[in-house]
């Protein structure tokens, strides 16, 4: 019995004349010349296996009137096929159909648009578009692990669920097994200490403060896992439930960890070109014109560096017009962003040591008194893709700016005690994973690069 | 200025003679005959460095003074040491105090009990038997995807918050944004059309349903994330969130899906062995005696099948009495699981086709009407480690089965689409990566090998 052959092996390895068994999808049936040609999609590649069914076949009149979106099993010989685009063919001997599919099957060979796909997301998945995400999306991720690995740094799962910033943070989700028609209350408050941690918890917005405490045993550690937010913010660009990326590095100080931001993403970057190059040329074909280009000047780029206040005063002589005010003290918006790394640079930038009102209150004060080591890595039609800090070591200040911006220290004392014995300057920085996958592919809305994406309203599957 | 070295690579590949500057915390600091030798740990191994300071030092006094659990750069020349069980030694040329630490750290070098040190989880990461646990689970986490993507498995993020089964389910933690105190009530009931999502939700159980999805796009995919149990039970097996592995494969049947299980553990265990020596030969020294010659043995076995008919048999006849009762139709217990591993085949054993009664709605019915395609991977010592099924891809089979258990075929429609188009065999396994991480280091507490557990009444950090 022949073994099965994944249709991207037999492609890029098959040689005519050799026997060969494929299993996958149909795709589509066309008759001409009284053969009928079907086009065999198994997921393992972009590119399907045309398979060739000719009169002789046993189930011939059963092969010609088979639906898209069918299983079946092809045995045959590999042959050299007349047709352009595609080097080899697949003359079939005897093809199994194992799962049929009607005409109501929602995904035959027309076009759909994204928001009508969104609706079969369990289906989509058969998509030209949607397998190039997703194999994408894999490819990558086995690929972080895989630059962490070789660095020696060690995977960290953090708590998904937490009690840190239960009390009142609205952007949280909040996790109990308490009955929600009948919550025991005390004075009116929810009662937590019946709830199931006996405390109030919710989903991790971050896994970095955790981070922290293993990278002042491990050295250099990184997570990579999912994280969530309550926003009730309906754009392209945010989900509620999405995974990060966040690596940490003890001895280490902010222009370290723009190193390290600074060789991943383009590891990332030359990975997606090299490894993914099939759906990466679809992409560029089919989704966003420039992409490859675009993605190919990431990966061989030396990463510019400029203070938050160069900044400031860049964009304040800038000859055009922004939407939102440039003032030393205040965030940059995402126009200021692109006009930055797209005008100003024209390419990557890191944008260093923001205002101290600004950013959050574990990021190291520096000697100004003014700016804390904070950077934000910039990159051209996207604006900021990462985001990190040298963190603040010293005990003391770090309580005070706990107490500053009204953090009750003692309720982070677990994490206070990484700086009461034996700190070290450290640093680290998150990458939303899905902004990535949009980066890389080109694609626009979150919805399309999350297999089954959860927003406002929506949590189906 | 010399690069930092990790005390890893300095162990490993250093040259005596060389410079060399390594930073890492103070494991412990004895002196004699006027010198003073320090441990420098920095978590890239279990084996520290010795460092040599002696009187010539510049800051001499203050380095003899330092307690365990101090930050400290060391920059000096490898040389050859005369103590046992090290090749090399630093003697110090300079020694800088990054971060001091008091006869208050908690961690001083005398032994403290499991117990006490999950009290103080973030800081019992740098001790030896914390240190050797959290580095073979990364190893492991990598290495899993390193295997599944060598196999072309695709890698899947399936969705932790999910509206499935939450209605009523008693071990979902239920996730929500509604206002606890005051929940919008109709007729007594939570209205959740108010809740974020529009609807009930909770925390995943299990990827699977989902992880079925891809794979009837993709042929061979994976999960690996975390998973929820809001179970009150306080064993040393069970934890409210754990990281879940879990393969699925179209075109598949129960013996691909043992096959698959089989090459799974055996490549993780010889990982184990080959990656993690100095680890494993810790865990085999210090936690568990037999534990390199077990894992050794499931890394070389060639597992055996039984069916679950033959395994009641075999128990039936077994000359020990068992707590439970061992009688066709009943589920096999732990006391029946290490009795057919141990003791009847001597290895690990798959036990095949169980009852329908005590599975999963999902599995494929055999044609006795009786059993079905389940499989459960036995091992010495600890029994079940993999439970896994060819799944139902029959649609009429399936939805009538649903029936039969009282699930509403409508709840999961989209589930059951996967049946009506293109439906092909498949099956799966899952692997609770934490019951992993213990069998091959010897943990017996599951607390020990999550960095910051969740169980009842505790989410601490």
């Amino acid at each position: 019995m022949t073994a099965r052959t994944k249709v991207k092996q037999a492609l890029s390895e098959g040689k005519p004349g050799s026997e060969c068994l494929v299993k996958g999808w149909v795709r589509s049936v066309r008759t001409g010349k009284g053969v009928c040609f079907i086009q065999l999609n198994d997921g393992s590649s972009l590119a399907g296996l045309q398979v060739v069914a000719e009169p002789d076949l046993a189930n011939f009149n059963e092969v010609c009137a088979l639906g898209t979106g069918a299983a079946i099993a092809v045995t045959g010989l590999l042959q050299e096929s007349p047709a352009a685009g595609q080097a080899l063919e697949l003359k079939a001997a005897r093809v199994e159909v194992v799962g049929g599919a009607d005409e109501s099957y929602p995904m035959q060979k027309k076009r759909h648009s994204f928001e009508f796909l969104r609706t079969i997301a369990h289906l989509r998945l058969r998509s030209n578009t949607f397998g190039a995400v997703f194999r994408v999306r894999s490819s990558l991720a086995q690929e972080v692990h895989r630059f962490f690995a070789e660095r020696g740094f060690l995977y960290v799962h953090t708590p998904i669920i937490t009690a840190n910033d239960c009390e009142g943070a609205g952007e949280l989700f909040r996790v109990t097994t308490l009955d929600l028609a009948k919550p025991p209350l005390v004075n009116g408050s929810v009662d937590f200490s019946q709830d199931f941690f006996s405390r109030a918890t919710g989903l991790t917005v971050s896994g970095q403060l955790e981070g922290e405490l293993f990278a002042q045993a491990f050295s250099d550690i990184y997570t990579f896992g999912p994280t969530f937010r309550a926003e009730n913010s309906n754009t392209a660009r945010h989900a509620a439930e999405f995974w990060m990326i966040e690596p940490e590095m003890a001895f280490a100080d902010l222009n370290d960890d723009a190193d390290l931001a600074e060789s991943f993403l383009k590891r990332l970057c030359s990975h997606a070109l090299e490894n993914c190059a099939e759906d990466m040329q679809f992409f560029n074909t089919q989704i966003d014109k420039g992409l490859i280009e675009r993605i190919q000047a990431v990966a061989n780029a030396s990463f510019a560096r400029m203070e938050y206040g160069e900044a400031i005063e860049r964009l304040k002589k800038a000859p055009v017009s922004f939407q939102f005010p440039v003032e030393w003290g205040l965030d940059l918006q995402s126009e200021h962003e692109r006009y930055l790394t797209e005008q100003v640079v024209g390419g990557p930038v890191f944008i260093l040591n923001y205002p101290k009102e600004i950013k959050a209150f574990y990021m190291r004060q520096n000697d100004d008194g003014k700016t804390v080591a904070a950077m934000d890595l910039l990159v051209p039609k996207v604006g900021e893709i990462i985001g990190g800090s040298q963190r603040e070591e010293r005990l003391d200040r770090l309580t005070a700016r706990m107490q500053e911006t009204g953090i009750d220290p003692e309720s982070l004392s677990w994490y206070l005690d990484s700086r009461r014995w034996g700190t070290t300057p450290h640093a680290g920085f998150g990458l939303g994973f899905e902004r990535l996958i949009m980066y890389l592919t080109g694609m626009e809305n979150i919805r399309d690069v999350i297999p089954f994406p959860r927003t406002p309203r929506h949590a189906e599957f």
